[in-house]
């Protein structure tokens, strides 16, 4: 096991009717103005917030709005929310939607409290500082309600590029698994195989003996294996929600991750597919994720197998382990098909022909690489995006 | 699932060598005068207090000391703790040691902040206020490190009561499973049974639907099983104290628990062994629990079947659940006997005449009861500890 720090003070605020509570915790951490920041009419036709309005209103204090969040979130609305913040003076931001709307909100909190231009944060400088940012989460997904980063899309080349830092950690998150049953099954899927694909990066690594993390990492995987299939039948289902739920923050607050190498080369991977055909991240990411696994998983075969046995419920085959990998690969994509994703270039609408644009737009020239399971240069990536043909 | 909050906000750091930056810690944390708490002579002998000394003197950081914490800590040195604090403008405490060590330092810190008698949070008054207390940490155990709770004992009739509360969870807390790797045997295995027991009493729970909190006690557990014969064999594997160390965190901060009922009654029902015997609370533990299981098996014999197969390895007798279930409990005991823990009174030196005596002491009456998972009245503590001869 590496060293490591964790570090996550977000107040986690659980179940139903929560939302109600967002006044009181507003209050609790200082917010006195804020802006109410969200992303389209949903939020608005659901009536949440107009409880969330009268949750602030009835520990008076003030706020201001700004909506139009789009999913990959843009600097320009970013721009606008800082232009907004310092001319009302809000100290506060309230994010009510999902992994968008809260980047969003995040990255208007790091702008307000910098002089410079709020993109240096994710060009790479972390942030350090940043207004107080509590949310109140509408899908199972990004994980972004208990982390410290934030993506954001610069409309200038469609740049789609991270920031990080401690200061981005919500002060508080309200998690309502009854805002999320009226979610569409095909989201609700996005968002499962996003959740698992945050413990997939976290899991293959080259770093030895970290049984305490695999454990909690298979701890997720085998919580979405079994409710995921639950609410694609049965939307309502408020316990199947609340598992997934709470699973998708513990999946990416990096509790499962602490202390070993990570691998987000898959991530990059799926951005240029969402980047060029604006499909969902979590589709994208069926596609590319066993693909990804079937080129690497010669580098370790008995990590393949030790998931396949403990999370997919294959049979060891002791004789031949590398079946035993495979056959966990296998079940994967018959689960992904299963909850109706996609797992292939045809199902999700990509074209073979812009697979040398992808490859070359994630700029690794002739000798760069992604990832750290397995490096990956250009020639690797090519062949992971025609596997998943 | 129920309603929940979860606020774990203690910066955690973790590794090799990490004491070595506790200085910068305090300081980050607002430590300007500091006093490090400990307990007997291995933190001197070891050196991990002159390294710890050193640390804060690159910091330009004030101290002053005090020793003599012991196990179950008593309430006379916190009121001495608390005198020097106020004597001496303490604004930091920085614990150096166990759970005893933590324990204490918490009792200090909250007791410095109240003008009343610090007992007064022992007695049920919640902690809204205490000095900021951080921790290096000497023992996979009790997880003080991570949570918000602190036991004291009280010399006059030997009261052993708890006290809890969020102004109670260290600021940070410092983890180097190197210094465990002095520990002998029986206190890493007594250690090591005391975590599996904080996850128990959070499994066994009548809160249908908490597959995520349900999988993730099974993860600390089978790290434990995997890790703690390993250090009992080798005392000096880093590896295995590692990841021992981390899931001893992860048992009691809550993580693992929220969104269900809790029973602690085998807590409780232990306390009186250590209090009469003065034995160590991880082996009262080893002795109380597998009689309690036993006890209590039959009020949901699927959920004690499911912790068999999923945790201790047990095929699934579909003709006979409870046969699975029993077999669960065995292996349990096989598992506490391979790593040298007593199971019974006669290897713990506890007497079968001394049981209405410890059974009356849990003040329970005709009418009382304790415990949630199956409430127990007096008769049934006392058949648990018969179960247990």
């Amino acid at each position: 096991m590496n060293n490591f720090t964790f570090y996550s003070p977000t107040y986690f605020v659980f179940g139903r009717k929560t939302e109600n509570e967002a006044g009181h915790y507003v209050k609790r951490f200082g917010g006195s103005k804020v802006l109410i920041h969200y992303g389209g009419g949903s939020a608005i036709r659901s009536r949440l917030l107009d409880r969330v309005k009268a949750s602030l209103e009835k520990e008076n204090i003030e706020f201001i709005e700004l909506g139009g969040v789009k999913p990959n979130p843009r600097s320009g609305l970013v721009y606008e929310g800082i232009d907004l913040c310092r001319k009302e003076n809000v100290d506060f931001i309230l994010a009510v939607g999902g992994g968008s709307v809260i980047d969003s909100a995040k990255a208007i909190a790091a702008g307000v409290k910098y002089e410079g231009d709020f993109w240096d944060f994710y060009e790479g400088k972390p942030v350090t500082e940043a207004l107080p940012v509590g949310t109140i989460l509408t899908i199972a997904a990004a994980g972004s309600e208990g982390s410290g980063d934030s993506v954001i899309t610069k409309e200038e080349g469609m740049l789609k590029r991270g920031a990080g830092g401690e200061a981005l950690r919500p002060v508080f998150s309200i998690l309502n698994p009854e805002l999320t049953q009226t979610l569409p099954a095909y989201q609700t899927a996005c968002g499962a195989t996003d959740i698992m694909a945050h413990v997939f990066e976290r899991y293959f690594t080259n770093t030895k003996e970290v049984e305490i993390t695999d454990r909690l990492c298979e701890a997720v995987l085998l919580t979405m294996i079994k409710e995921v299939p639950r609410v694609i039948k049965d939307p309502n289902n408020y316990e199947a929600r609340a598992n997934i739920m709470w699973a998708g923050m513990v999946a990416h607050n990096n509790l499962v991750g602490v202390g070993r190498e990570q691998d987000w080369s898959s991530h990059g991977i799926e951005h240029e597919l969402s980047a060029l055909y604006d499909v969902a991240h979590g589709a994208g990411l069926a596609v590319v994720f066993p693909a990804w696994m079937t080129y690497v998983m010669k580098h370790d075969i008995n990590r393949f197998a030790q998931i396949a046995v403990r999370v997919w419920g294959c049979e060891m085959n002791f004789a031949n382990p590398e079946e035993t990998a495979k056959e966990g690969i296998e079940r994967f994509k018959q689960f992904l098909t299963s909850i109706g994703m996609p797992i292939t270039f045809k199902e999700l609408g990509a074209k073979e022909e812009d697979i040398p644009l992808m490859v070359e737009k994630l700029g690794l020239g002739e000798n760069g690489t992604m990832g750290s399971f397995v490096p990956l240069r250009a020639k690797d990536v090519e062949q992971i995006y025609r596997l998943a043909l």
